[in-house]
């Protein structure tokens, strides 16, 4: 950014002004350019996300490579000037696991190496394999029994539900204005468009059945004998996309060593086995188990409130820092905890004095059921099994989320709180120029906000231009840092860095919506 | 098909019927319906692309998967009662070259398998190695000097020209009626549109340059003992590109084992590697060199004609049956030879008899240089150093080519041959409704139909939509059957069918271009 450029956006912001006056601030314009062009002319964004990706590497619930970049980031906090940071234990998740190595391949007809990894948390083959292949495919009980007695030493194929094919459309995007539009318009109280109630029972029943068989073919698989699995759970063009994993609690019931696999070669070996042209393949992996230590983790830090009414309180920002395997989890969720981590840096860097303390956290766990931060809630703020509220929870001002990949900011989920829209509509007002212009009265689900929304406390995820999160990186082995455009990145970093100082500066805290009710089924 | 499709078909077939007769030929409308039907609703064209692909494996020049290929398709001729199905050597090619195991991974700062494959005609490593990395970029001699001493026993990583990053454009594609209509427009005589000669001359230089400093490079890694080398030919998403292998002369010059990377794994190497975090490399390759024949080979088979006077005559149809290594070549190029297969299959199923002799030929060591059809055209109708034309010069009516992945057929390249044209234009007027609609005088090269022109005998290659072949599957990991849309072949294999048939048919032999004069820089 240039000086005119600066100027220029000074002036911006003096107009608004009158606005934040009129709402109880002590934000300052100045400072609002200073955090910009931090973000925008002297970034690490892109330096802190090659270490959260590449140099540690992927960072499974509980494994090495989370445990690494937790003790980065710790490092990196206090490097950057923040107090207080510390890896937190939130609860018990369970063990942790890591490859140490992973090969499979095609050796008859011909030989031809194959493209998978092996399924979380599924054991070693205990040295390599060489195995006939079976194809199994059960849609009910009596089909899977017809494979009784035909398993036993095979590597089972499970099915592909969804081949590749040449595709027609980009695998990127980002949102057109009527999207935005759109949501900008939501209103709550429309009728909602969910699917009527006979219809969404009949799909959850399916849904059942489906598990259950699921289950009872992993049962069987296992019984009968089978060696190992190869399966798919989606993909394309050497793209394959990770699952749940096996179980990952310490008493877990022994699974198979399980690969998933890039579709184009399941299916190769697939059409082979159908068409009755024996099929072998060799397969090793070896799996390291850890449970030595089951504990969860999230890392903290802090830039100290200065105001001495307002310094008690707290402005959260935060993403979960764990990923999936079999690549760097570089979109999911490197991207949100390296622009957090930078709107932490710039706002030292610029010198912000803020009112209230700023409270960076990256979660653990999150993957399998936002752990980390539900975790931490329920230490910190209040359980929604019970409602029965901790000191702490009256003095959470907010917590601002980034989990949708490595797209720009188009602006912020209100999440039903609608006395909050306005001042996130204000807050915008300075980035409409970087395309952050659309506050959304609509929920957002699926990340660590909804964690604080449980409890009554006003959690909000950024909307994020989408661009191949969906059909690309979210949960495949090529979510790597090449998908992570710096502009973008930059582009975010600014925009939370400024949305917390207002949130530091503002008199009050954020509005908040009516307590929910205690949930008894949500106990952790 | 049905019926009333099948009757409306006649129907226009009988419209055009004057043409034909006015023109010249025997060709019968009825016959053509029949071909349609059979391709379109009996087809084996799937079927017989699965055992190219899958079935056989990647076909490189001279590879076990190639000579598995050669004697699958001969004795499918044969079964579907073409006659003369016949390996025929075209000359000698090289050494043969297959892989038996092919493992990379990085294994420290952690483990992460690599996806990657033996360049061709690499040797093997001779087991497994665990080296650490140095990464070479060099634009000059003075930069690659700056290496000595650094190499030995070092993995070397070559850097990427092209990094990946989010797609916004849709790999695959299809021909729009305004392209269509500028192939039809094109005039031989109009101003070609070639760049002037000092900036061709700049660039020629410029290559050249590059090519000399690749190859000191080259030797230098070699030299000064390097373990290996990763290198990347570009690719993104899993997909990776081969280049043109190492020399599979039997007496080439040594080279270092070489694997062929995804650009996004090749990336995470580099940036460890340059932030000087210490990198290693598990890898193991094993190939085998065959030597014990050198040859190369084309497979031909005829349906013989059964016009007195026409028969010694020939239409010609073929497709390089040869692909790269790291898939199964189904884009380049099983899917011309399936298309090819299936249109003389359809044929002899619907009974034709053909006045001409119609031959296919399945041609091998396409991708190192035409040099099955260069060699055939040599033996059979003239060598273009001499243009000493053999007697089975004259006897040749056409030859149709098909190279350019599976798209359906869109038209015919008239290869400048503009007495050609209006012929073409005919016989595709059955097909606008299947979107096979245009004639253009243009050349287009790359492939065998140039062999027979460059000795002027009418050879020409068809107009065929792009799909996803130039960005994701020629001459990738990612060239496998699933990019093959079983309507697109279908399609292509009826106008092909229906080409032949009515090259067979007419009075004349397709009228040809002036001969060429001899290129004594031809020579093979």
């Amino acid at each position: 950014m240039n000086k005119l450029q600066l100027l220029a956006l000074a002036g911006g912001l003096a107009l608004a002004a009158p606005a934040f006056a009129q709402q109880g601030t002590k934000a300052d314009p100045a400072m609002l350019a200073k955090i910009k062009d931090e973000g925008m002319n002297r970034s690490k964004v892109m330096e802190t996300a090659f270490y959260l990706t590449d140099v540690c590497g992927p960072r499974l619930a509980n494994s090495a490579g989370l445990a690494r970049a937790n003790e980065w980031t710790q490092k990196q906090f206090t490097t950057w000037g923040l107090s207080k940071a510390t890896i937190e234990p939130w609860g018990t998740f369970g063990r942790g696991w890591d490859i140490e190595k992973s090969y499979v391949a095609m050796t008859a007809p011909y030989y031809h190496t194959l493209i998978g990894a092996p399924k979380a948390w599924t054991p070693s083959t205990n040295g390599p394999l060489k195995k006939q292949v079976i194809v199994v495919k059960a849609t009910t009980e009596a089909e899977l029994d017809k494979y009784k007695g035909q398993l036993r030493d095979k590597v089972v194929l499970l099915d592909v539900a969804n081949p590749p094919k040449p595709s027609f459309e980009a695998d990127a995007r980002r949102y057109t204005a009527e999207e935005l539009q759109k949501m900008a318009d939501f209103k709550p109280e429309s009728p909602a468009a969910t699917p009527d109630a006979a219809e969404m029972e009949k799909r959850m029943a399916q849904r059942r059945t489906m598990m259950a068989l699921r289950t009872k073919m992993s049962d069987m698989i296992l019984s009968e004998g089978a060696a190992a699995i190869l399966s798919t759970r989606g993909g394309s063009d050497g793209t394959f996309f990770t699952s749940n994993g096996a179980p990952y609690a310490a008493d877990a019931k022994p699974v198979l060593p399980e690969l998933e696999m890039a579709p184009e070669d399941q299916l190769r070996l697939i059409r082979l086995a159908e068409a009755g042209i024996p099929v072998e393949i060799e397969l090793e992996t070896r799996t390291r188990f850890q449970t030595q230590d089951l504990k969860g983790y999230n890392v903290v830090a802090e830039i100290p409130g200065t105001d001495k009414k307002l310094k008690s309180e707290v402005v959260m920002l935060g993403a979960h820092i764990d990923s999936w395997h079999a690549a760097t989890g570089a979109t999911d969720n490197a991207a949100g905890c390296a622009v957090m981590m930078e709107a932490v840096r710039i706002l030292k860097a610029a010198g912000v004095q803020p009112r209230r303390t700023i409270r960076v956290a990256l979660w653990g766990e999150e993957e399998q059921g936002l752990f980390g931060s539900r975790g931490y809630v329920k230490n910190h703020f209040a359980d929604p099994a019970t409602m029965k509220l901790l000191p702490e929870h009256e003095k959470l001002a907010a917590y601002f989320n980034l989990d949708n990949g490595a797209g720009k900011i188009r602006g912020i989920y209100a999440q039903g709180n609608e006395a909050a829209a306005p001042i996130f509509r204000e807050w915008l007002q300075p980035f409409a120029e970087l395309g952050a212009t659309t506050v959304t009265l609509r929920n957002t689900g699926g990340t660590d906000h909804l964690s604080f929304d449980a409890v009554g406390l006003p959690g909000f995820q950024f909307i994020q231009d989408p661009l191949d999160y969906g059909t690309r990186t979210h949960h495949t082995n090529m979510d790597t840092y090449e998908r992570l455009p710096a502009d973008d990145m930059k582009q975010a970093s600014v925009v939370v860095a400024s949305f917390v100082y207002q949130a530091a500066m503002r008199d009050a805290k954020l509005p908040r919506k009516t307590l929910p009710a205690a949930k008894p089924e949500q106990r952790m």
